[in-house]
């Protein structure tokens, strides 16, 4: 008889198979090196998750949670004017990048490269992360144009929308150069022309 | 004793095995499936190329060498404008990404998320080729800037670098979405603003 599920394992498995993933790969990380680092045996990730697309989503999930608790409560401080919100918020991102000397990417970046080909389940929830970061950014962006503090009058989400996908190139070439010159520009030039 | 290299295996060996990485990804494609899609015995991939990265490394080669045949001479068209030609350049580009149904992505943001961190060879290739891209955007912006068609004062290759960075987010949300969308607001809005 299999033993119930502990929620104690799942956790390290999400959160270290996580890691596992956001450094290596999703393809180039098995089961094997997932248990392994996670200290439990193979066969009971199956226990936790039906297959390993479903838990590419979990982590997913896992790391968008991470990001709105960590970078979040930026986009809602009502000390700030919306769009400083969003700048700050962008430099707090930046930041992780860089304390990882920006070898890692994002998360979903990352994934929707690798996975959305092969993987309807992971595309779907990919959209369904970016959606919610999208509208997180739209709602600061709605504020700064009934405030009159941005110009732009460009659709709040579809401006959000280009903000997010900016920031994931700025990412991509971070990471190929190791270096925050591509998300140096972002914060200066990019996003103040967009917040413009 | 070896048979002696054959170049056309070697072409077939780069122009399959970069569909098949381009499709599936670095890591979800063996060495056995890049041989077996290209007809040839399994042994003799490693006569063709030391390692697996540097195959990596000749195919992002092939890859960005059939995009300069393809599009490339938009940006040198002397019958149009400058900024005329990037234009034209990125919409060609997309072209490709909607004949195949927006899910390939490009090459080089493919590997530079997926290769990265893992190996040394492909960043020295995913940097240089991004180099050259840059390198000839750059130009047409600043022929743009020396006939006063862009106002941007900005450095022409710090905008090159930005206006690539933004395509290539917007290119990983159209896989996500397996829609244009990103890419017609890429065309639409983010470009008339860089090129302002």
């Amino acid at each position: 008889m299999p033993r119930p599920p502990n929620p104690e394992v799942r956790s390290r498995l999400l959160s270290i198979g996580r890691a596992v993933v956001h450094e290596h790969g999703f393809n180039n990380s098995g089961v094997q090196e997932i248990t392994q680092a996670a200290g439990v045996p193979k066969g009971s990730f199956y226990n936790y998750f039906d297959s390993k697309e479903s838990f590419a989503a979990e982590i997913l999930e896992d790391y968008w949670q991470a990001i709105e608790l960590r970078h979040g409560p930026i986009l809602y401080d009502a000390r700030l004017k919306p769009l400083l919100r969003i700048e700050r918020f962008f430099a707090s991102l930046t930041q992780d990048h860089r304390e990882h000397g920006f070898v890692l990417g994002c998360l979903i970046g990352n994934l929707s490269l690798e996975l959305a080909s092969d993987s309807d389940d992971t595309r779907g929830k990919l959209a369904d992360v970016i959606g919610r970061w999208e509208g997180a950014l739209a709602t600061c962006l709605r504020e700064a144009q009934e405030r009159r503090e941005l110009h732009s009058e460009m659709d709040s989400r579809q401006l959000a929308a280009i903000i997010i996908e900016a920031y994931e190139g700025s990412v991509m070439r971070a990471k190929v150069e190791r270096s925050g010159k591509a998300l140096e520009r972002f914060g200066k030039v990019v996003l103040p022309l967009l917040l413009h």
